[in-house]
């Protein structure tokens, strides 16, 4: 390691790989040469005291000198580097968690301190793309991981990320496990409780499978990559926050196995399970409600495997000492009219401003899960959270709580249209009678959404609703003309979104 | 995609990312923005008539012009593309078998046609790394394919390459599943079998989690990458051949599945089965012995998987008209006594020419082989195959016929030792009573086996051996220094590779 030959200057390329570190030295560099490293070999890159680990991709060109080397936008921000640095680069070990994982694909189960292992590792980034995405789907498919696995998972993530201390005696928080476009009862709830005088410091995740996360949702409207320190603040001023937990760094492992999950468009039972789970401990919650919805399209589509998954979360609950209640919810349709950040963030406002055209299955759904947490905390007596909930709403406290809580944040923002839309037209009368939850939301995707906030849809129905020939449907919007284009053309092969009988 | 806008001009990099097709545009290039790609969008890159799909890295400096687009290397040479052709690039159209691979991650059982999409899909590159990952895991692990599965999942495999036809009515084939360091039989029983009159147009893999497959040690001697046409003429002269199964592209799905095998030293059972059977069918053959060692560190560890795999082998045998034979052999230890394709390419030297030093147990089980092969095509009585491959080797018929066989492929090289070289000394006096294939392979696949292809291990021991303290255990070998020293290390802190009583 002191020996010259190892140290490479780093050269900036300016290639964004997205999440990937990619490490670039070339064919002949002496590292190469003398290490036997290859394109796609694993190494361990070293500025002064940081390190990350990276993938090699071997330049066969004039592109760098012998002597340097360059990284991946993410490797030089990870690594916090600029150019010129000097590196180290060295063989990464072999991973041994691994042999856990090929364990767990050959259908094992598995005891705590593997998933401690594989989950330090993981959050250590030394788990390549490949790997991340055995080890997901090895976890994943009904009977694959047992009770006690997923116990063992959660503490995992639990122990390699932050835990915050919170002085109030009755954190609360709450979860809704998504699958339903439009879902965003957050930011209606949590303004809600905190104008109740409880303590409700709130992190979400951004979108995983879904076109959007909450906190993609309020992004839109205020600055929501709050540290630990900037949180604690906010909700000391406010009693409540609307965060993103990515940046809290309240469970690193679930971070990075989140985007393979995305690119998969799989959420597995036992991941959902510790991921909600762990970030609610670390979070310091003690008291949470979960919202399941449960419809043919949702993420959960039977009662049946909605009570499963229900005394599998009540299980994880008593071993890490939350007081849980688990709800179910109507997922046969999406909640609100908006699906997308901004489109959402407009239901959101409309609530809590008790316009006159207010969404009203999203008000109902905000004020039925902020009654459960009054009721579940000691707030409200058994059956009076209702009430509690609809007047802390109905009297504009929760909008002035909700408008205190972004300014503490850092700002409000007003959430703005996409400027290029395009409605789609009904071509019968008739009335719905069913919604493809997952065609709906597959379309705000490949209109932009999350990415582009601005991107997605309004839609227009809802389930019993009689339409008439001509009517719109739904209004797609986009920030680009290409990608509107691709996303109409896809809801245009799939008809089979809506029923109208 | 006829608007000029659509066209942007390819320029090299020079950027070696291993198997993974990339395209490189600027940030600002019309197309970036017009259509809303993003990094890690996947693509589709046309020039001409041809076609590739490609992950994108977004360039943010000033590496290409806003009109300029790169390849990975590899991405120019599937395309078939050079410096300022013209390219169009378009959204990737969603993949719409990922919907039975996210069934089949919940452990749903698939029908025919969703292989059959499946595999498809694979052959023509549309699935990304993390896809590919989340297939191959779906289907490892005990119970996890039903019988009829696997037999849709060879047949799709064959339905995807090219299927070669021979004039000869019995055409012979063996496969060893592997496992077993240096167990390389098959070079020499193609020329005994050839030698004996019968057609053998043996096609083999490289290495999977191995530090060495067939290919990678035939490739140390002669040429390996035949196309079909080539295979033909000298299967037509020498009545054998020993070719690179992937350069005839008989199964293009399966050899993109492997480098993720490969990758996750995963090769599960369904995988497996349906990669050498496909192949075998693909390759015209009529009779096939299928060798399985059996050892507690092979890959098959107990008799009862081996009957059960042997049972999955022959019922996929019958589906796709193959007549099988399926054979266990000992897995306990290395067969002969190098690791790595050259040292093994030396082995089976000295077997073909009776060599005084021979390793006995690689020519032990080579006969063997031969005998089940000359027994099952009916070119030797029940019982008889014994006595007339014996001979055949021992006349050196069989080395003739394997030079032949070589110089008909191209030429014949004569393996060399890697310039780097350390030895394991034993530490203690006493009798080898257990080896860990495991360790060693891994230690000589960290040397740099396969693809460095002097890197390996001379073991130099046996079970039931006696070893006296100061003796030399094994050499390892590597083309780079820093490697060997690496793979060296990797030995020294996992002595349990030996046990010496």
């Amino acid at each position: 390691m002191e020996s010259g030959k190892n140290n490479l200057t780093l050269r900036k390329l300016g290639i964004d790989s997205y999440t990937e570190n990619i490490v670039y030295m070339r064919f002949d560099c002496p590292l190469c040469l003398s290490e036997g490293f290859k394109a796609e070999t694993r190494v361990v890159v070293r500025s002064g005291e940081k390190s990350i680990i990276a993938t090699l991709n071997v330049v066969t060109s004039e592109l760098l000198y012998p002597n340097e080397a360059s990284l991946s936008d993410i490797g030089f921000m990870r690594l916090g580097a600029t150019d010129g640095d000097s590196v180290q680069i060295t063989h990464l070990e072999p991973i041994e968690s691994l042999a856990s994982v090929r364990s767990k694909i050959y259908g094992n189960e598995l005891g705590a301190d593997a998933y401690f292992s594989i989950i330090h590792d993981i959050s250590s980034g030394k788990y390549s793309d490949i790997q991340l995405s055995a080890f997901v789907t090895a976890c994943s498919g009904e009977g694959r991981m047992k009770s006690e696995e997923i116990v063992s998972l959660t503490r995992a993530m639990i122990s390699t990320g932050e835990i915050i201390k919170w002085p109030e005696k009755i954190i609360a928080d709450k979860h809704c496990i998504g699958g339903i476009p439009g879902n965003r009862t957050t930011p209606i709830v949590v303004p809600i409780i905190a104008s109740a005088g409880l303590c409700i410091p709130k992190t979400s995740s951004r979108a995983i499978t879904s076109p959007a996360g909450t906190a993609d949702v309020m992004e839109v409207m205020t600055k929501v990559d709050l540290g630990i320190e900037e949180m604690q603040k906010v909700v000391a001023m406010e009693g409540g926050c609307l965060a993103w937990g990515g940046a809290v760094k309240l469970s690193p492992a679930d971070d990075i196995l989140i985007q393979v999950e995305r690119a998969l468009n799989v959420d597995s039972e036992a991941q959902l399970i510790a991921s909600v789970l762990s970030k609610k401990a670390a979070a310091g919650a003690t008291h949470a409600v979960i919202d399941i919805p449960v419809g043919p399209t949702a993420k959960v589509r039977t009662w049946e495997s909605a009570q499963l998954l229900k005394k599998e979360f009540e299980n994880v609950g008593i071993a890490i000492d939350i007081n849980l209640k688990v709800v179910f919810t109507d997922g046969s349709q999406p909640i609100g009219r908006g699906i997308g950040p901004s489109l959402e963030a407009m239901d959101i406002l409309s609530v809590l401003r008790n316009e006159s055209n207010v969404p009203q299955d999203l008000r109902k759904k905000s004020i039925e899960i902020a009654a459960e947490i009054l009721e579940l905390t000691g707030k409200a007596l058994p059956g009076k959270g209702h009430v509690l909930a609809e007047e802390l709403l109905h009297t504009g406290k929760a909008y002035q709580k909700f408008i205190a809580i972004c300014n503490a944040q850092g700002y409000f923002n007003e959430p703005v249209f996409a400027p290029f839309s395009n409605d789609l037209i009904s071509e019968k009368t008739g009335t719905v009678t069913m919604i493809n939850n997952r065609i709906l939301s597959l379309a705000a995707k490949l209109a932009g959404a999350p990415l582009d906030k601005e991107a997605g849809i309004v839609f227009n129905v809802h389930l019993g609703v009689k339409v008439h020939k001509g009517d719109s449907i739904l209004r797609l919007y986009s920030s680009s003309e290409g990608t509107l284009k691709y996303a109409f053309d896809y809801l245009n092969k799939h008809p089979e979104f809506l029923e109208i009988k």
